[in-house]
């Protein structure tokens, strides 16, 4: 069992990861000042309800809490207003209290959806995340909770952290390949831009870590969330330091933005930008080794590090400018300057980005 | 020009009463670091529009800031989840980013809804509160933001605090008589919650209150102001102290919940409540000032102190057997022991409560 502090003062939580945690649920919740008099409510969707329910539903009730689960349709949709109202009325119903708390079950779309309803409901209740992906090893730290607007995602939200967080190893068993591979991604990013024995680790055990052994899965996580709470520690509200962590991001987003409906997962579409911000950091004099590893370590986690010659890249370059980040033909990028390190380079020529977006489609894919 | 600040740490900010202020308000947000670079956006409604926002408006734009305005219907069913929605796509649509700030001009519906789309967008812009009613100086102070669900009032929000609240007491000479007598009913509770000094003052200078001498107006609004803004500094999540703010609400909400339509305003609502609990009071053994006084006090301002007789008890009683503060039997109630004095009492019996809002039904008003 590993453990790490996400250290926050009084807002501090901790992380939980470890082999059938699931099981063990009411010991931690009850540790962590969970309420056994006011109901609580488990978050969840339909993938994840048929798999892991019962599980956790069995271990709180067992150890005397009083529990009500909601299961959601799994994917983005889910994100909405009318999904929070619903919630909403499903926790009056079910005699939530201030005192209640509101338990994710899930991955990011779980979590971001979830933690809104605890950050909004009676102006907020306690928050618990129960992570069942790679991926939410990201979401899962820093409180950063939303719904989607039909205009913008992730726009109507809050800052809410969570009580503790809960990582049960064996619930990743059950990932398809591809979705593992999605979530090294973000893990391989924590590296990129913190932390360069890690991303020598990566690439050294990513057979290992694609076959999901659970000590180095356990240890991917943990390194991983540990960047993102000593980032988030520092800036909790996203002021500054915070944007290093859109490594990849300006360029992942506008790629989801024109993929069609499930050709590209978030973890690939920032494979393929962080690939475009190390090219972008040789323009900047980074040495060559920032280019070549990271495509190394991609590749060796089995994310896509080229463009599929279909995508349009005047779409691309439209999708980014509506991005916040751009402004007057320059625009904000998160640019390496060495393996695990990173710099916010706001005045990137827009000219510039063209052309890596062009030179994505030329990449060689790496055996 | 009066200021006090509410004194929250990082969060503090000043409240500004004067005449003349919607006027001056670009001075007064460049003061206080509203940006004029990215467009900020005033929600008001329709009533409030007609009167104020043109002068508003006029002040912002001349003193360089960017605005867009969204005028919403007047009244309670103006705080829901769509109108949240559609608020957020019209800030979309503006261009509003992390920089800009929502600006609430208006009564408590606008300061409830445009407090929480400040809160929820990009997860927390800057928030401005330019209150137009007596009532709103109480909302104003604290920064509980909400809207409603079908099944509840207030019971999705945050508590998110404004930059500043700029209180033009000219905004007040429009409001009906009745509204004015309404708005006193908190300001009198912040006295008889708090500070005997102020009670007494309220009564001698009621004609003035109610004629809306801008001087005393001015003066209960500061005091009114002052009370709330020392409890919720004390205590600014709702945990313990601020319980003491609800002196009269129990009973009051449940009033409101049976009340038809438009029959019972907020405050009228609030000082039969304080009525009801100044009688409760004198069972736990206070002083029969606590009980005459209050009653001249709330008379003086033009308040109901009876309820009338067409009120069914059973109906108010199970309107409060669902308020959240009921519990098996008892009741938790704020209970006067002297004037500017009140204690939270958690385990009044039920059957007490249903004497006395009897009781209130052969109250005698006075002159």
């Amino acid at each position: 069992m590993r453990e790490l502090t996400v250290d926050l003062g009084e807002r501090s939580y901790p992380i939980y990861i470890g082999e059938g945690l699931l099981e063990e649920a009411s010991v931690y919740f009850a540790k962590h000042g969970i309420s056994k008099k006011s109901p609580l409510m488990i978050i969840t969707d339909e993938q994840v309800a048929g798999r892991h329910l019962a599980a956790l539903e069995k271990s709180l009730k067992d150890g005397g809490f009083s529990v009500v689960s909601e299961v959601v349709e799994a994917g983005e949709s889910s994100k909405s207003l009318a999904m929070l109202g619903m919630l909403v009325g499903k926790a009056l119903e079910a005699g939530l209290d201030r005192n209640s708390a509101i338990v994710a079950l899930g991955g990011g779309v779980v979590g971001d959806l979830a933690g809104f309803v605890a950050a909004s409901y009676m102006r907020g209740v306690k928050f618990v995340q129960v992570p069942t992906t790679i991926l939410a090893h990201d979401s899962s730290v820093g409180g950063k909770v939303a719904v989607n607007h039909p205009l913008a995602k992730n726009i109507i939200g809050a800052f809410h952290q969570p009580e503790l967080v809960l990582y049960d190893l064996r619930t990743l068993q059950t990932l398809p390949p591809r979705e593992v591979s999605a979530g090294l991604s973000e893990v391989v990013k924590h590296g990129l831009i913190w932390d360069a024995d890690f991303v020598d680790w990566c690439e050294t055990n990513a057979e290992k870590l694609l076959a999901l052994d659970p000590d180095s899965i356990g240890h991917a996580l943990y390194k991983g969330s540990s960047v993102k709470a000593a980032v988030v520690s520092q800036d909790e509200r996203e002021n500054d330091l915070r944007a290093i962590l859109n490594l990849g991001h300006t360029i992942g987003h506008a790629l989801e933005a024109v993929a069609g409906y499930g050709e590209l997962l978030h973890g690939e579409a920032i494979s393929i930008g962080m690939i475009g911000s190390a090219k972008l950091g040789l323009r900047y004099g980074a040495p060559e080794d920032v280019y070549t590893t990271t495509k190394r370590v991609l590749s060796a986690c089995g994310l896509p590090v080229r463009l599929p010659e279909h995508y349009d890249v005047d779409s691309i370059m439209d999708a980014m400018m509506h991005d916040k980040k751009f402004k007057e033909g320059t625009m904000v990028f998160v640019v390496p300057t060495a393996i695990g390190k990173v710099d916010i380079v706001k005045d990137v020529p827009v000219a510039w980005v063209r052309e890596i977006v062009e030179q994505l489609k030329q990449e060689a894919e790496l055996q």
